[in-house]
C-alpha cells in the first residue's frame, strides 16, 4: 500500500500534478459550461495544440493513455490489418491486449535492442502483402520517447514514415512521453510529429504533470473523420471535458510542457551519471529521456526497493528501470545514490 | 461554444465540481504514491464504499460512466447473451453502441412509459431460452434514477432482481444518479443496491459533484474475479488513481453525496411546481429525482434556449428535459420561470 | 431426433440436395485443383453469377447464410454504425447476435405487419445524425423474400435504395430466398438486386436445393475491396471451394434456380388455398414466396406436429409457419390437408 | 487458374473427396430431416466420435478448420487471456487474425525449430501472472501434426498438458491433421487427444478426404456448456448438417480415416527418400506426417512449379513444402522425381 512515502523512481505516473496545472483546474471550476467539449476551455486548448502541431491538426481529448493509443489505432485500421511495433511497446506489453480487443488487429512485435524500430525491422514482415490468409501490415506504431528511455531523431522517424507511406501504410506515434522526446532533441513538438510524417499521435498529459487526460491528434484529417464516434463508442468522451482542456492549456502555454520534460530528462542524466560511477552498476540503455536502465546486482535490489521503490525490468539480467519526473529533485538523487552506495559497498 | 454563460438546466454534467470535492483533489496532490490504485487514497475510498454498500462489496474506479456501464456488463455476460433494458436507457441510446461493441451482446430494449422496467416487460423476451438461434437474456439493466427522472422503489427493484435470479439472470444498475434515487426515497444507498438484489452497480460521481470518475461495484464477488483485467483491457485503469479516490472519499464522507442529491432533487421539485402553474406547460413525468420533463409549446422553445440552454427530448411532442444539479440555486429557478412567463404569455 | 421421416413443412432447410446439384458435386470430384477458389469451377460459377447479376458484380462464396449476412454487413459498416432491419429479420432474431458480435454495430429493428420495411419505418430513426452519442444509421437491410413469406416489388426496393443512397446509406439484401422472390415476381434476378439499388446481396443456395454454400455479391465494387480478407478473417473461406462453385454453376445454369423456386412457391400457393377452405384456419400473410402463415386453433397443433412437423411462429396467437421447398409434392399437400381436416373437424 | 491439372504436392486441400465419403454424401440425400443437427446422421456420427475419443466427448460440427480453431479457442478464453502457440501455427499465420478478431485475445507465438512447443518455450511467458497490465496466458495451442510435418509423441503432449493444467491453463489441439499424427505414431486417436490431456480439439475432416466439415471436440464438458451458442453466433451452425455428419461417419467407420492418413504419410516418406538421394536437395524437417520440407536450389524452383505446383515456404532459404494426400500415387512421386532430376542435373 504505502510502499511510497516520498518521491520515488518507480514511475512518472507516481508523481502528482504540477502546481500550475492544478491552478488551471481550480480556475476552470466556475459555473456551468456545455458538457462533452463544446466549451471555451476546450476551444482554447485545441488552439494551443494547433500552435504547436500545425493549424490543420485535429485534436480530441480522452481520459487516458491506453485509450488514446487504442482509439487512435482503431481509426487507422480494419480488423484484418496488422500493427507493427517494438516488442517492448506499451501497446504490446502494458495494455492487457486492449489494442487486439478493440481493433481486432494482430500486433506484429519486432525485437529491438533499444526499443527503436528501423526499416530493416519492418521489411521481413511485408512478404505476404495481398495474400488473404495473412494479416496485412497497415500501421507502424512507435513510442517517442521509447519505453527504454531512448529517443528517435526526426531523421529516424522520417525514414519510417516515408517507408510506410510509400507502401500505403501509416505511422502511429505513442507520445505518452512526446514532451520528453522533444526536450531531449531540443526541437519543437511539430518537428517530431507532423514534420516527421506521423499520421496519428497519442499526446501524453499524465506523465508530464497532468492529473489525467491525453489527446489523440490527427495529421491526416481523413482518418479523423469518424473519430468523434470512435471516441464515444470507445467510452472515452469525458462529460466534464473542460477540466482536461484546462490542464492541456496550462501545459502548452509558456512552454510548461518543455520545462517539465527538460527537468525530468536532466534528473535522469544526473542519476545515470551518479550510478555510472558505482563500479557494480552498469547502465544498459542510452539515457535520452527520463528513464534510466541499469543492471544492479540482484542481492541488493530488495533492500533498495524497500526505501526507494522501483521496478525490476528483467528478472534474469537483474536490470532495473528508474524513472524521473517533473518533480524529482537533486536531493532525491543524492539521497538515493547515498542509499545505493551504502547498500552495495 | 459559449451557449452557457451561467447555470443552465441543460444537464447535470454542465455543472462544475463541488468545492469540497475540489479541496479533496488539491489535498491529494502531495508527493508520490504508487500509480494504478495501490495507494492510501484508494484504500480509504474503497473503505467508505464498503461502509455504504456492505463490507463484501468489490469496488473498482474507472474514468467515466459509459466505461463503468460497459465494463460492468462485460463482466456479467458472454457475447451470445442479451441485455434487457428500457428503450430510454443510457446504454441503449446514449453510448453510441459501446455496449454492443465491447460485449458483443445484443440489447433488447423494452418500451416503457416512465423509463422503468417491470417483470411484465421482461417475460415476453424469455420465450426462446435454450434455443441457440436466439441470443439468451442474461442481464436486466435498469437506470436508478431513470433517464426520465423517475425512481424505482426498493420493492420494484426486488421484484426485478428476484425474477432475474430465479431464472439465472442478473441485475445491473446504471447508477449514474444513484445518489438522487437514494435521496428521493430517503433510504440508504445499500437499500437500493445490495439489499434490492443488484449484482453489479455503476456508481456515478460526475453528476453528483465530481470532476470525473465512476465506480463499478460488485455485490456478487464471483463476477468481480477477472474485473481488474477487464478494466485494464477496457482502457479504464487510471494511472493517477488517487485523484478519483480522493473525490469519492469526499463524496462519501459526512453524506456530502446525499446533500448534493437532495439539493438537486429539491430544485427539480421547485422548478416543476413553478412550471405546473403555467397553463401552457404540462409536466409529463413524475419528478422523483433531478429531472423535469415538460411539454412547452414549440414556438417558444428556441427563444428560451437562447438564454437558458436545455435539450428537447422529443421533437414531435415538443417535450423538453430540464435537469438540476447540486449547484442549482433558487435564483436560477426564479430567473428561468420569469423568462418562461415573459416568453410564453 | 427422427421427428421427420418424410417431407415436412418445417423448413426449406429440411429438404435435401437437388439431384442436378448433387450430380454437379460428384462431377467436380475429379483430381486436384488449387484450394481456396483459384480453380476453374469457381471461375465458371462467378461467370454464371455475372450473367445473372451484371458483369461488374463481385462474387465471393462462403459456407453459410449467417456468415454471408454478417460478412456482407461488416464490409458496409464501421462499428459505430447502425443497421436498420425488420424486427422479424433473420439477422435480428435468428443469428444469435452474430451481426453485433462481428460488426460491433447496433441493429435498429422496426416493427412491420408483413416483414417489409418502408421509408416511413426508417425516417424516425434518422433524427440524431451527426450526434456522436448515438449510433449512426448506415445500412438498411431487407430480406427478399421476407421471413414472413412476402416479397418486395422492385419499386418498393427502389424506394428504399433511393432513400438510403440519398442519405449516404446503403441497401443490404438478405437473399436467402432471393430465387423465390424473383420467381414470385416473374422477373430476372438482376431486376430485384442490382437494378433495384442493392449494394450488397447474400445470395442463398441452401434453401434453393444446394447442400451448403452462399454467395456475397457486391454491386458497389469499392465495398468489395477488402472482402477477401474479411471472408478469411471471418472464417468463411472454404478450402475445397470447387464443391460450392460447382453447385452454384448447376443452379444458375438452365434456370434450375428458377424452376426450384417456382415449384416451391407454387406448392405454397396450393397449400394456402387448401388451408383457406378450412373454416377454423386463417391465413395471416400474403403467400408470395414459399411460406404460409396461418392461425390454427391451439389444441390441434401438437397432434398435427406429431405427423407433420412444423414450427409455431407465435405461441400467443397460435400462428404457425409452413414452408415448402423444391421437393414438396402435391401428395405431401394432399396428405397434410387430409390430416388437418381429420384432426380439426 | 488451372495451375493444377493433375495431382500436385501443393496442399492436401487440393485433393478431392474420397470415394467412400462421396458415397456417404449421396446416400444421405434422402428425403427430409430436421435441420441444424437434430437428425439421425448427426446422432450416429457423434456416436462414432465417442467410440474413438471417449464416451464423454462433446462433439460439434462446423463448416471449416479456421472456424473450428477460433470457436474452440473462444470457449476456452476471456478476452484478456493469451494463447501460446508456435510461430508457425496455422492460428498465428494462416487465419488472417481470425483468433484475435473473434476472441479478443493476444497470441503469444514462440519460435521453434520444428513447429513443436515444449514446456521450456512456455515458461518465460508466465512471468507476469496476476499483473493486470499484461494479458494472462490461458491456453497452449499446438498443432498435431504440426505445420512443419512433425508429430508430438503422447509423452510430449502430456508434458505440455500437465504443465498447463498445473497452472490453471488449458491445452488446445489444432488437429487439422490429427489423423496423420495418429497414423504416424500408430496409436489410437484417443491416445493423442483425451489421454494426452487435450481439453479442446479441432478434428480435421477436409485434409483427410472430406469435402468440408470439421469437428470441435470437448474433453472438458464444462467448456462445452455454451458452445452451441458460440457456434451459432460464430456463423458455423450448418443448416443441412446431415451432409457433414454423413462424411464423418464414413471416415470414422472401418478406420477409413487411418488408411487415408497412412497412405498420405507413406507417400511423404517415399517422396522424402527419393529427394534425399538428389545431392542438391536437403530435407529440413523430420518427415513424420504428410509434409516434406526441403531446400531446393532457387534457380530450379519456378521451372518445377510450372509442372507440379507447390509452395515456397521460405524465400530466403529456398525451402519448399511438398504435401501428400490420401490420393497421391506412387506414379505421382515417380513423375515428380523424374522431373526434379531432369531439371536439376
Amino acid at each position: 500500500m504505502s510502499k511510497v512515502s516520498k518521491r520515488s523512481f518507480a514511475s512518472d505516473n507516481n508523481a502528482g500534478v504540477h502546481p500550475r496545472v492544478m491552478e488551471a483546474i481550480t480556475a476552470a471550476n466556475d459555473g456551468h459550461v456545455i458538457a462533452y467539449g463544446d466549451d471555451p476551455y476546450t476551444a482554447r486548448a485545441v488552439e494551443r495544440f494547433r500552435e504547436h502541431l500545425g493549424k490543420d491538426a485535429e485534436v480530441f481529448f480522452v481520459f487516458g493513455g491506453t485509450g488514446a493509443n487504442v482509439l487512435g489505432l482503431k481509426s487507422m485500421t480494419q480488423s484484418h490489418h496488422a500493427i507493427i511495433c517494438a516488442e517492448t511497446a506499451h501497446i504490446n506489453v502494458d495494455e492487457c491486449g486492449a489494442p487486439e480487443k478493440f481493433t481486432g488487429c494482430k500486433l506484429l512485435p519486432v525485437t529491438t535492442s533499444d526499443g527503436k524500430i528501423t526499416v530493416d525491422h519492418i521489411k521481413p514482415l511485408l512478404h505476404e502483402i495481398g495474400f488473404e490468409h495473412h494479416v496485412q501490415p497497415r500501421v507502424v506504431s512507435i513510442s517517442q520517447a521509447t519505453e527504454m528511455g531512448t529517443v528517435y531523431t526526426q531523421r529516424e522517424m522520417k525514414a519510417l514514415s516515408t517507408f510506410a507511406h510509400d507502401r500505403g501504410m501509416l505511422l502511429h506515434v505513442d507520445g505518452a512521453r512526446i514532451a520528453n522526446a522533444a526536450a531531449s532533441l531540443k526541437v519543437k513538438l511539430k518537428a517530431i510529429t507532423k514534420d516527421a510524417g506521423a499520421d496519428v499521435l497519442s499526446f501524453g498529459g499524465a506523465k508530464n504533470g497532468m492529473m489525467y487526460g491525453e489527446a489523440v491528434v490527427f495529421f491526416d484529417k481523413t482518418l479523423a473523420h469518424d473519430f468523434k464516434y470512435t471516441r464515444k463508442q470507445g467510452t472515452h468522451l469525458p462529460s466534464k471535458m473542460r477540466y482536461i482542456s484546462a490542464q492541456f492549456e496550462a501545459l502548452l502555454t509558456g512552454n510548461l510542457w518543455r520545462r517539465n520534460a527538460e527537468h525530468a530528462n536532466g534528473m535522469a542524466q544526473q542519476l545515470a551519471r551518479e550510478l555510472e560511477r558505482i563500479p557494480q552498476i552498469r547502465i544498459t540503455q542510452k539515457v535520452e529521456a527520463n528513464g534510466v536502465f541499469a543492471v544492479i546486482p540482484k542481492k541488493y535490489i530488495a533492500r533498495l526497493q524497500k526505501k526507494y521503490f522501483f521496478y525490476v525490468w528483467n528478472e534474469q539480467t537483474s536490470e532495473v528501470r528508474l524513472m524521473t519526473s517533473f518533480d524529482t529533485t537533486e536531493d532525491d538523487i543524492k539521497d538515493f545514490i547515498t542509499l545505493v552506495r551504502r547498500t552495495i559497498t
